[in-house]
């Protein structure tokens, strides 16, 4: 947590980046808004000022349903500036079917997950076309990342499974909507895990794999 | 999370109370595996030695399927002494039915996550015809708590929803088998938020909270 705090503070104090906080978190009530407010804004509980990450989205777990997601859009809408959210839809992970693709009763439940997402997300869309209240979604299967774009044109995705769990460029394309705009594609293991943990240049291994998931991502 | 670290301990010295640590862990692979190591017996990284809650049991989110789950059996049942987890099958929250309730396609969602779990639990059933892979089962619907109890004989039920959510103790009846074991019904706000917090006496207040549910609990 003390290397998650100091990278958090070196990327904030740059001023020019974003910050997604995967901590999946799932959770109700009093716990809920803690965990909200802890990736946000900050909270003063009896006087006491409570430390924040201060990062600009945290991601979600829905299996409890709405009282697990509101309190994240509360405490987002609440901050300054403006914070948001993804909400797991379709993951990415082998055995992610199991429960999210059961039929529910006509379609996969992450289908219902994701027209819950669609009315949480209405209120908080912006200028752009786009909300606060994002969907993840696994470029595993670039069919279902293709109807979920349909189903959620108003909906930032936020889409593992690139590189290093096996989906390609041109898997997460169907992500996008047609300007170009509303995915965003994380490739952790992929960058992060680019060296032999002797090579003394590790630096350079991750740079050149940051530059070629960025020329490969490129419209 | 020092003030956790310090109740561990103190409950840990004791040496005759079990551990249920409540995270509602969501995570996959890696992360999960870690997860689940710093829950249980901690584990060793590039020979540095990570810290762990030495808890006896922690609370698991299946939403993301069995890939989220088997870390935490692997790691219960590698620990010394043997440790176990609680899926998240039908929670107390008033907004749990939004998607564990769902038809999928003919029964809930939640009795498939039920069917899983009796199938992760029977390797790990021991004399007392109870398993490592337990339920969190709220006890706010008794009806539901009955049927899941039926549908799965073998599992600990960990009941959330006494108390401070509004169950009762004829509400939680249900959740045990007729032998009586079988579930531990938590109560949380109900006891620790028993008193003013002026109130110099809060001491009296918990150990009057926690009779008052011991008494009403008792078969």
């Amino acid at each position: 947590m003390k290397v998650l705090a100091e990278l958090m503070e070196q990327i904030q104090s740059r001023g020019d980046l974003l910050t997604i906080l995967d901590a999946k978190r799932g959770d109700i009530a009093s716990t809920a808004t803690a965990y909200a407010q802890a990736a946000f804004g900050g909270a003063t509980v009896n006087g006491l000022s409570l430390p924040s990450w201060h990062a600009d989205a945290c991601t979600v777990n829905p299996y409890l349903g709405a009282d697990a997601v509101e309190p994240f859009i509360t405490a987002a809408r609440a901050a300054t500036p403006g914070r948001g959210l993804f909400v797991l839809v379709r993951t990415s992970n082998p055995g992610g079917g199991l429960f999210q693709n059961l039929p529910a009763p006509q379609e996969p439940l992450y289908c219902k997950v994701a027209d819950e997402l669609v009315q949480w997300n209405a209120p908080g869309v912006g200028e752009c076309g786009l909300g606060d209240v994002g969907a993840v979604v696994g470029a595993t299967n670039p069919v279902e990342l293709a109807e979920l774009r349909a189903r959620m044109p108003q909906v930032w995705f936020l889409v593992p499974g690139y590189g290093a769990q096996g989906g390609t460029a041109a898997d997460v394309r169907a992500g996008y909507r047609k300007d170009g705009l509303g995915a965003i594609v994380n490739s952790s293991r992929g960058v992060t895990f680019s060296f032999h943990p002797d090579d003394p240049n590790w630096q350079h291994a991750i740079i050149a794999a940051a530059r070629k998931a960025q020329h490969e991502l490129r419209p």
